[in-house]
């Protein structure tokens, strides 16, 4: 059933630039549906319901683990985060090609693990000291929280060989352009064309 | 050896327009080189000796056979075709970070069972009617030749499972922005960017 969706995963540790590179990916292609994930930390002052999470209780994201709504959820800063298997159903309905995922490395390695074609891309910082500045700059979070991401970033840095393609955000529009190579490379795959070489054969 | 280099091949019945898009993704690419191949068929008329094939006489031809300078050849509509492995020595004085084969499926195949690490793309045209109107329509053959090339093509059509990408040419910058998507993506597979993150990791 998931053979004909381009499933993409974008990971990266926090700073690296993904939140930005995923907004422009979804500009350039319309025909890849955003999985909006569920997660019961609270929204940041720019976050909109529905379209960058969907916000939810601590007891109700249990309750839809109880109920198998989730393909993956983990822990992660002390707050649950998980993608409904509605997602898929969604970007059908609104007759997408592809699912973006921005999840981190457990949830890449639990959607992997259940479907077979999903394709895993790491953002990476162009260095760790960058990587800081960023963490530092952008201001969405206390000294105490900035610590533990940078903390965090390494053991995501770690798990760079869970994906497929590794992209350096040193430069946005260097990056965005091997997102967007990806994103053309994955839809030429040959058993994805397989039967318009088939078609010719049979004209 | 070959790990470094981007092997590239690009493949497709005659008239799919690979030519014309071989030279712009080239244009696109200074880091490839074009290896030229070998053949002892007679130059078109726009064609340049060393820079769109060396030609070469037959027995020149068989010499090289056996001297072991080729790292694949074959005979295609009673020419030789080959690819010298001095290609590659080339490719790595020029500095350049791949190397671009244009060959048909023999050449395909005899590459990626030399080197596991070279990427095949196999160029379609949109329809067969498409394909035989082009063949006519370049004016560069007599009808005979039209006949063996269009009844040649559906042959290498068939073997396009061999390769790992297949990019319809229905229209030059559609199928131009796949080509290079795809040399984006191969460039930034995981394996060729491990020591990217293995350096964040031991910073």
């Amino acid at each position: 059933m998931d053979d004909d969706l381009l499933l993409l995963i974008l990971s990266s540790p926090s700073g690296a630039g993904k939140t930005t590179l995923t907004h422009r990916l979804l500009d350039d292609f319309a025909t890849l549906h955003f999985s909006v994930s569920h997660t019961t930390r609270k929204p940041r002052a720019n976050e909109v319901e529905g379209q960058d999470y969907h916000f939810v209780s601590e007891s109700r994201f249990q309750a839809m683990v109880v109920e198998g709504a989730f393909a993956e959820w983990a822990s992660v800063h002390g707050h649950y985060y998980g993608t409904s298997i509605a997602e898929f159903a969604r970007a059908r309905e609104l007759g997408r090609r592809g699912v973006l995922f921005d999840v981190d490395y457990q949830g890449a390695r639990q959607i992997r693990a259940k479907f077979r074609s999903a394709v895993g891309v790491f953002i990476l910082p162009p260095s760790m000291d960058e990587l800081e500045r960023r963490l530092t700059s952008r201001g969405l979070d206390d000294e105490e929280t900035i610590r533990q991401r940078f903390a965090k970033a390494r053991e995501e840095i770690e798990h760079y060989p869970f994906f497929d393609y590794i992209v350096v955000n040193d430069d946005l529009q260097h990056a965005l352009g091997e997102l967007r190579g990806i994103v053309h490379a994955e839809q030429a795959r040959r058993w994805r064309r397989a039967r318009i070489a088939e078609g010719l054969l049979s004209a």
